[in-house]
């Protein structure tokens, strides 16, 4: 996969322009901006097909090749020499949350594009092409499943289910998709599942840990893994005033007993399991009634596939040990194993951070990315910059100039050497 | 206050009838009857309004006087032979809450009317009169604040305050009142505050203890004192992958610690104190985001008013103890001086139970009554019945034609001594 470039290293990153790059970025940031200086473009909105047509004009203005898939998919593609070689790919997706930032998705979209053009500029020929993917709703918030356009890609989803998936109101992925794309110039449709020689996603953190440490690049190794829990305590409604504790189903302190048991269960000294409890709803919700029923989530992710089944396959029955005087259902709503990187791409992005000579670290992804269904697909990894805070999926989220710029010269100097 | 009688103990007693009260109830729960078996008759509703008509009706049937004032309390008197004296007055209240029972209340009233009637039946001559009032707008659960009629009655609000507050649809007291008193014949209005000889109120219990140890009298002894807190936790939202522990500021988490360490504050092993978090939000409520606020209330009520203060004052300082790496405000939203029932009244209770062989304890009341309202008034005490495993507020409320016919007959001989 890796061919031995005859170019000298660094010579590419030598041509990713960090104006540029941050100028992309603040022109992408109109589309969608919001009052308090995030975006709103979501998936299949005008918003995001404008930012479509956007990235088609600025590629073809460079000669690029555009060409886009059932899904909506947008591939950009610089040729290399070798016509029988499959691309090498890059990119991230356009779509936002709704209360979005400037950067979840698009810096990896357009630090893949700023790599396309140093190529150009460099005057770089590449043995396999280079192609720069923005890829279909990644964010699932307007139309689940999330990752559509990846999974697709990768032959995880089916068409079909996918274009009569409908949002809030009403409105069909066909409908929307046809919209959007007729904000954009027609363009070629290839066919899912093409043949890819490598994928690297550049992404911000969306965590605080480089950031924390000091940290420009983060080497990805995988995507952790993660197990979802829905549990339903049922007890008794009563009266607060005349009700002793002994006689209470109070489904709040028996859910309470449980949490603290999971933070023990899921207590880890080097900080590296997650265990999240993101929704807590408490029924009836009055002041002065013991409640009936508590709802909750458990959130938790680790990277070792091992730990994951061993802590996680005593989240349900230490729950139901805890359940009396009430009673609880326990479900397990979702199940993601965790996916690693393929070595010889982790160790590339290594060594382009190494000898462009930014601090950098070894990290999992705390966060799921399209380049998780990539990694079965072919060989796989990331690129980590920092963000302000660890700020995301916020109109907050940050991430400085330099760093978007740096992230953008390790993936240049990734690309170029997977590419050939 | 106490007048030794020259009728002999238990006369009264043998004329409260079992059956015809069980029938008064059971005719009652027919206004409002919800398919569930309870009642909806909300203060100052038609239901209300036929209900007051149909104890009108009862008591113009026996003779009794009827009359009413500014809110639209209901008093049923049945003369004295002393004129110069203050009337004995009983009751509760004919209000219930949206899904309420068959008994919260309306027992109390009936109880009432049932002891005019067998005062009545025994041909007895009292020195005082014997009052049955209805108090209007106990339960508050159409108009705030609750109690309206008995806080009114002992001059602990203002009129034309209260005329002026409105429902959840902009109906106000004022106008609802004007509707209902229309559906009874006109009566007699009189002033707030007439002098009272003494006020002893029959109730359901609305807990387990009494059914639980078999008791069927509960001599009531005060009303428990309540303070009510509300917190507001805030930390900062974050992704639920990502956001090493270390690095957050969970609501949630925080909030667990604070319920944590009230409930050791409160624990009792004699369970007396009662700690309620009935409310209890967790925003946004998104399986995969670390919480950003939480806001939960705190309900601690005891009989005891050193213990209240005591223990009540600690609960803000040890809540903001607590609230690193979040920040916390805690506000007091409540206070509620434990009451004292009078001595002499809680005694003729407690003899009127031994004296008609009813197994009975002394206990404080958890809830809030009108008798709280008429302590600082008068000499005042309640009775407490069982109800079927302590519900109430529900549709399910149950307390047996047994146990409200022995309610009765205590208070029947209660109200005999005390109006001589």
């Amino acid at each position: 996969m890796t061919h031995p470039s005859n170019r000298s290293f660094g010579s590419i990153a030598a041509h990713v322009s960090q104006d540029r790059l941050a100028q992309r970025l603040a022109d992408m940031a109109k589309i969608g901006a919001t009052e308090k200086g995030g975006v709103n473009r979501q998936a299949l909105s005008r918003e995001d097909g404008l930012a479509r047509a956007l990235l088609t004009s600025w590629a073809t203005a460079r000669g690029f090749a555009v060409s886009t898939d059932g899904i909506g998919n947008l591939y950009v593609r610089r040729e290399g020499s070798d016509p029988t070689l499959p691309p090498v790919m890059t990119g991230s997706h356009l779509d936002s949350q709704p209360t979005g930032g400037r950067y979840d998705g698009v810096y990896g979209v357009l630090a893949g594009f700023e790599v396309l053009e140093a190529l150009e500029d460099a005057g770089a020929v590449t043995r396999h092409p280079v192609e720069v993917v923005a890829w279909t709703n990644e964010e699932g918030s307007r139309f689940q499943p999330y990752c559509m356009g990846s999974a697709l890609f990768a032959g995880k989803m089916d068409l079909e289910m996918v274009l009569a998936c409908t949002d809030a109101k009403g409105v069909s992925v066909r409908d929307a998709l046809a919209e959007t794309l007729s904000l954009a110039p027609e363009m070629q449709v290839r066919d899912f599942g093409s043949p890819a020689a490598a994928y690297v996603e550049a992404h911000i953190e969306q965590g605080p840990r480089l950031e924390a440490e000091g940290k420009t690049i983060g080497v990805v190794q995988g995507i952790q893994g993660s197990r979802w829990f829905q549990v339903e305590v049922t007890g008794q409604e009563a009266h607060a005033g005349t009700t002793p504790h002994g006689a209470r189903k109070d489904a709040f302190q028996t859910a309470l007993k449980m949490v603290n048991a999971l933070n023990d269960l899921m207590h880890d000294p080097d900080d590296i399991i997650r265990c999240t409890f993101g929704r807590f709803e408490v029924l009836p919700g009055s002041p002065n009634t013991v409640p009936g029923k508590v709802i909750f989530t458990i959130d938790f992710r680790h990277p070792d596939a091992e730990l994951v089944k061993e802590r996680g396959d005593k989240v349900a029955p230490l729950i139901q040990s805890l359940a009396a005087p009430c009673e609880v259902v326990v479900k397990e709503t979702s199940t993601t194993a965790p996916v690693d990187f393929d070595p010889a791409v982790v160790d590339a992005v290594r060594e382009a951070a190494e000898g462009l000579g930014y601090a950098n670290r070894d990290m999992p992804s705390g966060a799921n990315h399209d380049a998780k269904f990539m990694a079965p697909r072919c060989p796989t990894g990331m690129i980590f910059i920092p963000c302000k805070d660890g700020i995301s999926h916020n109109e907050l989220e940050y991430a400085s100039p330099e760093h978007c710029h740096a992230g953008a010269a390790v993936l240049a100097e990734t690309l170029a050497r997977l590419a050939g």
